[in-house]
């Protein structure tokens, strides 16, 4: 463990190693229900906002667990309520939202799903980034603290939030009164599966993720015919060099220490091979921690695509728009300690890590910013650890194992699943009082 | 006119400036119902192989004009003929599908429609090469020359030719037996309106359109998360590397003399801002005009291709596979001059001109290469004649006509039409044997 | 032989065949000094501007010869002039300066020396473009047209150019008031040996080479530590963004049959590794046709320069400034027709062909046009006949065989002396007046 | 302060505040002379191991205040010995060679200088990354412990370094048998000017100057006349392409989280417009702190070269080689502790502060890892405090406050050399014992 969270016991007035322990008992019961959960959701996946099988399975599940059900919440957001008691408030939070990726994992429960996108287009649908893990895992997590009730007291909010993928889905939920329906949270919990070895638990207290723009940029030309370029605008070409230049943002404009990730994540021009088209799309996905660096960089993409258009004779000014933000994602140091020693007591240290700051992001950290409540914000792991270790030592983890968003991503379900389901339990109890 | 052509006169055994004369007399009555055809066509569009409607609307004319009509030949095509005696065998053709480009000509008889392409995916479909045109002005001449058929003597076959736009339905013709079924040619003469002034006909003897060899070029790189791209090989990055490096084929390696176009007209990578996809497609359009300079371009491409994969560090060799390749049309010397000589006496010496080469490809050329016979084929201008001029005279012809497969490729209906349903009348005319 | 001059006897009042023989009967005889004389002259290049050495040998083998002797006219160049009689007054130029190009041909009389360019910088030198061989071959025909004054009548005035490399040389001995102390010409002849069998003789009538644009762009950018990038304004980064880009004139912006050449020769910008420089300079050649064509590429490259400093961030806009111009060399078809007549009359119509028109440019036609004067202005091949004849064979002239400006360009000594010597005698002996 | 020093007050054994005010008491007299001499050196700038002039000066100075010299330590290093006494053996390090850069500051002292470079080519020369202030304090130091040596007991020596720029002249002076020849130290002290407010003091514990690799890449192409490029391959676009590629190894290839900078700062390719060159060259720096990320990065780069020349066809691979490496600056954390101490006990806490690691590199450390004695190497600003404020306060300090290397780079003289004497004699004092 991370010397920094060496001196964080317990936390007075939280649940005993007795109470958690007891807790889990019930786990070995569900498991091959939450696997076969799991495999299911994995196979139905759905896009952003379109959560709409996903949201029924979760509402149906909670309300027979005994929790109150809400539907609805942030368009297809499910939230689940189970008040037991004085106490504080614990928000839970698990995304479950998908992607559009064609699934490559080979697995017997992989996705062959397809979907209409934003613009209409069929565009296949996977599990690429585990939520489908994160719904599974606290719905386990909530059936063990039900039927643990006795023994703690509060008020336990478990959110279903939609549409994390385009940084939509958590405001969306705010944006629908959250706090006003079902109260100001005393704590945020939430927890990612990521390319770690399967059992681990990592933490970082402070800004842990970074800050999310999306921009889509329209590049426009003029179309013609494909033998005769001089009488067109070419924008195919026009969207290569700008991509090209974009890479001069992080290579150049930001200082060695700072940290930028500028991706371009889709381009898109023309249909046929023969016919120059009138216009060009990128859109581009940037992570900073800092709104120095985060001006710098949006500025230096601005500048280029501007520029490159002008490179290239365009008729129009490029169109920059924002398709989605995402804050910097911090995690309360106090609450990411007390947090953390709990997972720390009942899983050992070697099994908590600090990850350091990561470039991803989630929009889980704005239940926390918009309610005033801290945050803790974990990951834990969803790869073979054999696998891991042998990437390990050869020097090629980052190439080898498949990263959330790769069509081969696929936590392996055990003990994956068993972790997730026990480390929300017990962050869960590491908050809520003990009973009476 | 070009110098070349000033000796040809009508040749022995055609039709006299009479018999012309008489034949074009009955246009005026037709020209209101093909200028109400060619507005329904060009509404109607429909993509290669797919022209359903199209040769529906064009057999059930033929069979009204007393052409034998046979349909499905390559698959859509349709091919009228009328046996009018001893004489010779003269084909004409006109082709008739559209292109996956949204109309934005603002006409009242605008395409708006759509179709699912060769991948599924919908499309906006478009007659943004004039194929309309083509179909309307060589039915206009069927009938003018079915109605003047006691004036000449010889046999007219008609070619409604599909999918010439993926180079692929003349040769789909050929090998559905054309010539078995339906003889071989004495000539082929086919026509196609282009960005000149309306009005103005132009022939070029010998090689006439360029060949092309179209391409897709699939690259691999490695998906992952948008904000982790050091776990990815960015196919993105990639395509773009691999389309500007394309650009030095035309303006490094081939001579200045020397002519050759590469066109990247479509690029494909990703769906999602934050997801780094896992491939990347380019379609490519080459035209040349010889077999050294081809296998110049064509060696290039595919190092480019190969080098820049491997400067991504790209865990597959790229795969270049051919969508489609159209051959040079050359037109033969002897039988322009004739046509041109034909036209030039009814036109007029200012109506008529040498174009020299042009980039642009067609497979109208099969039908001669793959019989023996020598073809003709000519351009007939579809630009309002003032804007054309005044487009002259400020030096930007080039950038303000639209030119074909333009989104704002649209021909004035007149003179378009009326020039082009003589110029096929007078063509057929120059070739067919005076009745007896 | 091209078709176009094969009716193109010898013309009326040139001189006859017998009279062409017996002038170069002499010949045998100073073939040793001449080969010699190459050898050194090629051992010794000089630069543009500072043919000190080889002007003195030129002057001083000149006034042997007898002829009029006039040095200093443009800087450096020389004048030598025979009045012979009434007549024609023929101009005969050679051209005498060398480049900064380290040899690598092997030879024994290869060059080994250096100067300092205009910038003051060390550079190699070498008789990369066969001046030497120009020189040589003119002061040969000037002895055999001496030896022979009986037989003709008339004026021979032979210019040894200075710097015809850098386009200012032609323009400087006009701008010396050469027509008002030489004499207004009659007909301007001049040759180059070129990557051609040697013996071969070409001319192509009309517009026959280039017109150049030597364009020096300065691109600013702003210095700093290497390991600070973001603190600098990259100027190297920004100087391979422009020569990128401005490979998409050519490709994307000229039509197929249109013909330009955009070179960028030389790229320089800063001396350390550790060092981001301030500033960065590109040397850009341009070649074209026409005013049209031109213009295009004119503005093109302005436009790309001024907009890749802008998305590079520049603090001020890129300079672009001429170096030097060549117009476009037009060779009369008359002057042309009679020419290549005499030549074919002599060499046989197998030495002469038409090379048709090509990228390279000269500044000889500014003694033309300057005085109005018509131009016949050919090549000679300086490759030996059996390499050439593999590579056409291997399909490998292009790139096997070195062109001028390379580092391996070395005519062979013979028979290219032998027939430059012979095809200047034979041309100017076409235009001078047979003796009384 | 940064609180990792807070606890870290003057160490037993070494001088009291009394001692080092009385010592620094003796600087006011010394204060014109040093400033004249810092506006000599800069105005005598000499590049690397041709510190012949500067190492003279250095030399008759140190003789002058009564230290043992030796010159020619490592070619041009000067070594000057003040044995006083039993007690602790101090090396203090200046280093004193410039760069190739053209000054442009204006200022009345600026250095006009130039000199053969490592080539042969005549370049400006310019003390931009302050070696001058370096020599010029530790200079004054020197006079200052020479003058107090009744208080204090110990050996100083004092190494003058040439050729940090090209990271050979610590090595050097280490290969000359440094440590055999003057003993080892018991600490290496060393400090840097930088960019920082004037007065401003600071360090970094652990590692604090990335691992630089020089490389220098020679690419292969095949010269050519510019008008024809078909017959080259152009080493200018495949330089230009191979910077532009490398862009992507920061931007793709390293994690946000991790440190690189890859930066070409001399690309060099022909010399006139119209030749296509045989070869170009370019000079890379990288900076690291990892081996891993160092592994990457060069793995990297080469297979860019390696491929881009590939895609330009040419006809020899590319060669890199090593122009110079610097390893990472580590500073001992208990040393630093002590000597940070030391001058926060002088300077007051809000003078001292931790910069972090920097990109920056320097050999420094190569006297302390050969040695194995400890090392603190900091950091003394040279901006002017208003300046600096200004340009924080605008947010704009990367892009106005001239960074080493830039030509714009100069300290402001007061109160620069001031604290830099007096930092480098408190930090020599916190080491060496106090008197008997």
């Amino acid at each position: 463990m991370h010397d920094a969270h060496a001196d964080t016991g317990p936390a007075d007035g939280a649940a005993t190693a007795d109470v958690i322990r007891q807790a889990l008992d019930g786990h070995p019961a569900q498991r091959g229900d939450l696997e076969d959960l799991y495999k299911d959701l994995h196979r139905n996946p759905e896009l952003s906002f379109a959560e709409v099988r996903t949201s029924g399975i979760v509402a149906e599940r909670l309300r027979d667990l005994g929790y109150e059900v809400t539907t609805g919440v942030g368009r297809t957001g499910v939230v689940g309520v189970l008040a037991n008691g004085e106490g504080p408030r614990v928000f839970l939070r698990a995304d479950f939202d998908a992607l559009p990726v064609a699934e490559r994992t080979g697995l017997p429960y992989a996705s062959t799903a397809t979907a209409a996108d934003q613009d209409g287009h069929q565009v296949p649908v996977m599990h690429a980034c585990g939520h489908d893990m994160h719904v599974t895992c606290l719905l386990g997590a909530l059936r063990l603290l039900a039927d643990a009730r006795a023994s703690w007291s509060g008020t336990v909010v478990a959110l279903f939030q939609p549409a994390e993928e385009i940084g939509k889905g958590a405001q969306a939920m705010v944006d629908d009164r959250l706090f006003a329906r079902f109260g100001t949270p005393d704590v945020v919990l939430g927890q990612h599966v990521g390319p770690f070895p399967a059992g681990a638990l990592g933490a970082h207290p402070g800004p842990a993720l970074a800050a999310t723009d999306a921009l889509r940029v329209q590049l426009f030309g003029k179309g013609g015919h494909g033998s005769r370029p001089e009488t067109a605008i070419d924008p195919v070409l026009m969207a290569a060099h700008t991509v090209v230049r974009l890479q001069s943002v992080v290579s150049r404009e930001i200082a060695g220490g700072d940290t930028a990730v500028v991706t371009v994540g889709s381009m898109r021009a023309g249909t046929k091979d023969n016919i120059i088209p009138d216009d060009a799309e990128l859109k581009l996905n940037i992570r900073t921690y800092t709104d120095e660096v985060r001006g710098t960089v949006l500025a230096a993409v601005e500048r280029i695509v501007k520029a490159e258009a002008a490179a290239s004779g365009a008729p129009r000014e490029p169109e920059i728009s924002p398709i989605g933000r995402f804050p910097v994602l911090v995690n309360d140091p106090d609450a990411t300690g007390r947090t953390v020693g709990a997972l720390t007591a009942h899983f050992g240290p070697e099994a908590v890590f600090d990850p350091g700051p990561a470039t991803g992001s989630e929009d889980c950290g704005t239940f926390a910013t918009a309610s005033g409540a801290p945050l803790c914000f974990w990951f834990f792991g969803g790869t073979d650890r054999e696998q891991f270790a042998a990437a390990l030592e050869a020097g090629t983890v980052a190439r080898d194992i498949p990263s959330n968003h790769s069509p081969l991503f696929a936590p392996v379900v055990q003990p994956t699943l068993d972790v997730g389901v026990a480390a929300m339990t017990v962050a869960a109890l590491a908050w809520l009082a003990p009973a009476g």
